[in-house]
């Protein structure tokens, strides 16, 4: 290695080293005692915070109570989820189409609650996928994932989803540079060819479904992440980018050679209006873009095709370059919109930069010089200030509301408080161990909710009861009330947790939804009753349609599938109370089993290879008669007369 | 609905209802701050107890720390995790092949800790699916799967899977009556025509791998669950059994008719010996049985034909029934091994039954007639006692070592303990609510922990913050050291758990693998330095042979592979250290991701369908220079004559 990259991981080992011996000083005695009361929700109780914590290469979102850190619901949202189906039911699986075909994973990073003037509004968490470059959004009534839109022309879609302050946008961003439009040449010529597209999609206000509308074709670096302006800086959008260099291979060192790389300031209103006039150009790009409808219960997929791509050169005014250094990671806005802080992974400091500064160094064009014809603003004059931490490896900050920023740094393992407007360091805490992000519920919007700071942590080793090579990530509580943040607890999170978003339960509570209406269910293959239960055969496909309700299917016999059908159980669930799921399994079946909610219908397909009477059964133990809640399909061979019937209590139909 | 059944459930639904308001008691002021404390497992500090939960519809084991309640680990065995690759990795898939083909997904019930001497051993923990009937074997080394075995001839498989108490065999029991050998015929001629396969698995003592020794070809019941002896009974085997009626639909009012169903009291020693001097018929019944190679890193299938049957009845002495009365669901043994416990669900007491009492009326013939030829022994002969706990649903009883067994009762929605041998009741508590299986570390060995007990509960409602139709069932632990039982906490739990396992962290914690030694890696496509690392092609099929290490791929740009091809990413993870873990995801794979432990090789299969040059990354953050670790690789035309090369840090080879 050629730089201080060696350095920097010695460091970082030796701190993990030290940090290694259980050495928590504040957590026996009394402080326990009062720490253990402060994180305690004794039964009967609720959290008073939801956390939205994203499961990093699980694909899906996970929902954990504060302060207890107990997980509520893991949301599948990017990934097959065999627990309830998802990505494998007939009306689950078009969710996970993308432009490449059907892809059974995700790789989910940032979550985002929507938000109403730069307040948090509780109608939906929008999450990323990096891999397969996407953006998926969750309603926070039914905590069902109903969205999912891919970004074409893209690769490594990390710089998302966050939004801006009345949910206008969500964005996107490519972390790796790639040819744009994608084509067959050699990685080494990458340099000046490579591009960087930055993505806004527009959220319909009603319904929450997002449209792509325009892709800004920056230049070919890393995009990491990115932060709206709000309140003063609403209208513009922050990204950090890393490797300028341009580098293509061992980027671990050779993306590390500049002193500086950049901030991208986009002024997206302008942009707006730029393409609301005729501005951009419509390029290729095929993209997925799959909706899941509550009414009929289906997700479809639709094809798109075509994006408006503008070069940001063509519209003056609107992007800018930053510097900061050294390839920063976290870029975050505090509540006030005034301050924009670039955490530059390698370095010791966080920039500060001043939006007001930003302005005046535009208006005067205060340039040093330009990136394929991007000015870079003179960091001399957008930087407000510094906060000299004596941390290394700053990566992600977020604000308190009290004037506070509260910092991670990776290398160094510590979060660090600092003050807004003096920068001065207030306290600093070490974590267990290589603090990722921070959330502080709200942290990220003009109204943050700061009694509770977590930090998610990527290394576990001796946290925790040891689990073989394989461990959960671990996140840490603090209680930031007072003056000097306090440790309460450790809590283990699913998944690799990314960057977590949290908010008042009373926000949201009360509109979280129990059960479907009945009467809403537009499904097509809904028997809504059980005299609406049937079987019937279309050429080799058998379509079931079943109902459950405590404590029985119907029908609950069947006879007169072959070998070789294609059997549609299409299951709906009678039961119109909160908590009595059903499940639906059958032997024999390629497919999953299926969780079906009350007032919901879902579908799975068997393909009977064998002769015989093979039982199904409910997977959900929902009764006391739970376990007699099977029932028989008898399967002929391919030729036989056996003749198509069906039947509950021996009262057989044909 | 013709009997008690509307009773039953109408009660239940009235206890639920009073159950809903937040009420418990025992939650406020001084007694919560000390359960605060009781369940508080500082930062830095370990839990004292590991259990495994069963996943039931997610078809895994989750692994908790008691007393916090906290997850730490999520096992992947009888369904795909996209989460680590697992089902979708070349390495593992072969872990979910079955004689119906792969099946995704999975429904796993009873986890059972190995044994020595009666007492919990902590080398491997067994679990059983139901739906497609398998048990697992798991590390308690690595908490990996190391094996599953398929069990023909027999559908549900629900009374499985709990172990000897030498762990000489782990059983294996059919829930779903059904034809043996399975044939087409009409469902309501099942009476006396379906069959009850009980299946015995040797285990072997070495590397624990099973074999099926036979199956007891019982009549046509449902088998729901069992327990084996112990010490004083080592050598018999207990099921329970309900729709003694054969009812074939509607069993939730046809299958509750009888006063009365039955406990199959199975002397396992005598039909091992019956079939060791070859008793028994070979019948057909394919199978799968996977192991994974922990040197090889890979799992394989060899399909199996033909099992041992046994005819109980040609056994003399060998199988006994006991009635119970009614519908039982759980079976238990005390720690002595001197009484069996049946607990029937839909009656309000618990019978008693002594093996003593039993041995003494097998010697004198006292029975009352037989079922199918199996003697059925006189109730009062063989009763010890009855616990009238005036509960109502008794599921499930576990021991605390003290001289006490503890009762879930579903309908009443309570737990009730009550003293051995006097059977009086000494207290109850309600539980929140419908409460399933009971767990107490050991309290299925002859050595229970009788410290902490947790009920594992079915419907959840308000116990958290709502979470959309959609929720976690929940679990309660009760601190079971006093006289009373006093709850500490609610936690929620993933998936379904029906049974767990529960032992004392210092049994098996030292021995916990931290990672893979590279040198023990002899999986086929390892390269076990970056100086070994390359790129072959064979036809269409593209070999990598890569490595990580912090914070690089190697290669990590790759030029020549084409459109049509076949690449074979074998990533290996040179890592020899704890908790260093990389991951790899390439854009555009159908597959999943991959997540490699120190000293792992992994595959995944892409097949590129797009000329361009695609990027690649690792998936779990590994140092501060992981967004740095990535690289590309080069797709061409079909056709195109692009030279097969591949770099790290420009140094091409080809």
């Amino acid at each position: 290695m050629k730089t201080i990259q060696k350095l920097l991981l010695g460091l970082g080992a030796g701190l993990l080293l030290i940090g290694c011996g259980n050495n928590s000083k504040s957590d026996s005695g009394a402080m326990a005692s009062s720490n253990a009361e402060k994180v305690y929700v004794a039964p009967g109780e609720h959290d008073e915070f939801y956390a939205f914590l994203s499961g990093g290469y699980s694909g899906n979102l996970t929902v954990y109570g504060l302060p207890s850190g107990r997980m509520f619901k893991e949301i599948p949202v990017f990934s097959q989820f065999p627990t309830n189906g998802y990505g494998y039911s007939e009306e689950s699986k078009a969710m996970l189409n993308t432009s490449f075909g059907f892809v059974p994973w995700g790789d989910s990073h940032h979550p985002d609650i929507s938000q109403t003037n730069g307040k948090l509004d509780g109608r939906w968490v929008f999450i990323n996928e990096n891999n397969t470059p996407r953006i998926a959004r969750i309603s926070l009534e039914t905590f069902e994932t109903e969205e999912i839109i891919e970004i074409p022309n893209s690769a490594g879609n990390h710089a998302s989803s966050y939004v801006t302050e009345n949910t206008e946008y969500v964005v996107a961003g490519t972390r790796f540079a790639v040819p744009n439009p994608q084509k067959d040449m050699p990685i080494d010529e990458m340099k000046g060819e490579f591009k960087g597209p930055l993505t806004f999609i527009k959220v319909d206000q009603e319904h929450g479904h997002m449209e792509i509308d325009f892709q800004i074709n920056m230049p070919g670096f890393n995009y990491d992440l990115s932060h709206p302006g709000r309140d003063k800086s609403h209208g513009w959008f922050f990204f950090t980018s890393y490797n300028t260099e341009e580098a293509h291979s061992m980027q671990e060192v050779n993306a590390s050679q500049n002193d500086k790389d950049f901030i991208a300031a986009v002024n997206w209103m302008k942009i707006k209006e730029y393409v609301e006039n005729g501005g951009g150009t419509e390029v290729a790009g095929t993209y997925a873009h799959n909706i899941y409808d509550e009414s009929t219960m289906m997700a479809t997929t639709e094809m798109k095709e075509g994006v408006t791509s503008v070069d940001p050169r063509e519209v003056p005014g609107a992007v800018y370059y930053m510097p900061v250094p050294k390839s920063p990671h976290g870029i975050d806005v505090n509540p006030t919109g005034e301050y924009i802080i670039g955490n530059g992974k390698l370095s010791t400091q966080l920039s500060v930069y001043s939006f007001a500064k930003m302005q005046e160094a535009i208006k005067n064009k205060d340039f040093d010089g330009d990136a394929y014809g991007i000015p870079i603003l003179k960091y001399e004059s957008v930087l407000e200030g510094v906060v000299d931490s004596g941390g290394l490896g700053p990566l992600h900050t977020e604000f308190d509301g009290k004037g506070f920023g509260y910092t991670s740094f990776f290398i160094s393992s510590e979060v660090v408080k600092w003050k807004v407007g003096t920068w001065e360091v207030v306290d600093r805490q070490p974590s267990f161990y290589s603090v990722g992000h921070l959330t502080i519920p709200g942290g990220n919007s003009r109204e943050p909710f700061g009694k509770y700071m977590f930090s998610m942590n990527k290394i576990t080793k001796d946290r925790y009861l040891p689990t073989g090579p394989e461990l959960e990530h671990s996140a840490q509580l603090y209680d930031i009330s007072g003056d000097k943040m306090e440790l309460l607890l450790d809590f283990p999170t699913h998944g690799e947790p990314h960057y977590a978003a949290a908010i008042p339960a009373d926000l949201i509570k009360s509109k979280s939804k129990k059960y479907y209406d009945l009467e809403d269910n537009n499904h097509k293959y809904a028997a809504k009753s059980e005299s609406a239960t049937r079987v019937e055969r279309k050429g080799n496909e058998v379509h079931v349609y079943a109902t459950t309700v405590r404590s029985h299917f119907s029908p609950d016999n069947i006879e007169g599938v072959k070998v070789g059908d294609k059997v549609y159980f299409h299951i709906t669930n009678l039961e119109q109370d909160f908590d009595v799921p059903h499940g639906f399994a059958m032997i024999g079946a390629n497919t999953s089993e299926i969780l079906i909610m009350p007032g919901q219908t879902k579908t799975i397909i068997w393909e009977p290879k064998r002769e015989g009477v093979w039982p199904f059964y409910c997977t959900d133990f929902c009764s006391a008669l739970h376990q007699e809640m099977q029932g028989y399909v008898r399967v002929s061979a391919k030729n036989s007369d056996t003749k198509l019937r069906w039947s509950l209590d021996d009262e057989w139909k044909e």
